[in-house]
């Protein structure tokens, strides 16, 4: 019995996917997670993909490496930076990037997008999820040199409605989705907003 | 390997179902499908629920058995009308009804949010989707004999943003979720608004 995990979007993800005849191959940009949750490659391995994964901050990947070694299960996550993905043009026929691209300023987003094209084949498909300015949390980009800091602990790059689909100009798109989410969260009644985007690479 | 089903948010829903310890039942009200598609009762056999269902429109029976056949799995799919529903008081751990209430008129909703909250036990789970006014392809409630016809082809009641909050004044909302989604489906462009809750029984 397969464990569910909490990254509902990549379900519809991962069943497009299967559904297409490509090789099971995928790559998530910013793979880490906290130690009390699975990376979410580990619902690809379950599904039998081959899986490659990069994290660039320190607390995220040693989140996965515990999950990795407790499980068992290689997921190849390694440091690394989506801006400059090692990786060569068109080696995966999946990339992703889940509750993550926020966390950089919005050149950096578009460079990472630039790169998230380059390593996917054409026919290949994406995913990419952007917070929406519709979070009543949100705050604003500082550039007073808390970045690393923010980097840690908030978003701070926000979306309009289709601000994001720019990014998507090489690509089909396939299904967008907002999400505007009300939940209790330890206690504490929160808000998120998001924009999920599912494309295909022409 | 377990299949993915497109009833991409009971992921959700399972996932907080598995993480309380009450026993694993669970009553899906709305429990058919087409013929292309598995019920979505599957994803909880899935993970080890004992299940039931009850289905009032013909063509969507017909589509759950024929996957029950073909499966073989023992999903206990029955006639059944959630107006009504054939179950005793606090029968089950866990209730939902996804992508189907909206098919009913308002009485009809309210009626079956108390058998809803009737067959669920205290501390129980409960999923259900509501169609948003945000839908553009909605079509008003029409009250001219074609009910039936309706009722197999088109959903008419649609919800504004918390007007559906009044039938949980005996659970506690655990998480809302407004999704308004575009997406390519058979070639074509279309939209769809959903507002999702989860919630507990007091």
């Amino acid at each position: 019995m397969d464990e569910i995990l909490w990254t509902t979007p990549l379900y519809e993800f991962v069943r497009q996917c299967n559904d297409t005849s490509l090789e099971k191959t995928v790559l998530d940009c910013g793979a880490g997670c906290d130690r009390e949750r699975a990376p979410p490659l580990f619902l690809f391995y379950q599904q039998g993909y081959k899986t490659y994964g990069i994290e660039i901050a320190d607390d995220a990947l040693a989140g996965a490496v515990v999950f990795i070694k407790k499980k068992k299960v290689p997921l190849n996550i390694i440091r690394g930076d989506m801006r400059r993905i090692p990786f060569g043009n068109e080696a995966f026929s999946f990339v992703y990037s889940f509750n993550a691209i926020s966390f950089m300023t919005k050149p950096d987003i578009e460079q990472s997008m630039h790169e998230m094209e380059r390593v996917l084949r054409p026919n290949g498909l994406c995913f990419v999820n952007f917070d929406s300015v519709d979070d009543p949390d949100r705050r604003p980009f500082r550039k007073n040199g808390f970045t690393r800091r923010l980097l840690r602990s908030k978003r701070f790059s926000h979306y309009e409605d289709n601000e994001a689909d720019r990014y998507f100009k090489n690509f089909e798109i396939l299904r967008k989705e907002r999400r505007l989410i009300e939940k209790l969260y330890h206690g504490k009644r929160i808000n998120q907003a998001y924009i999920d985007y599912i494309a295909r690479k022409r």
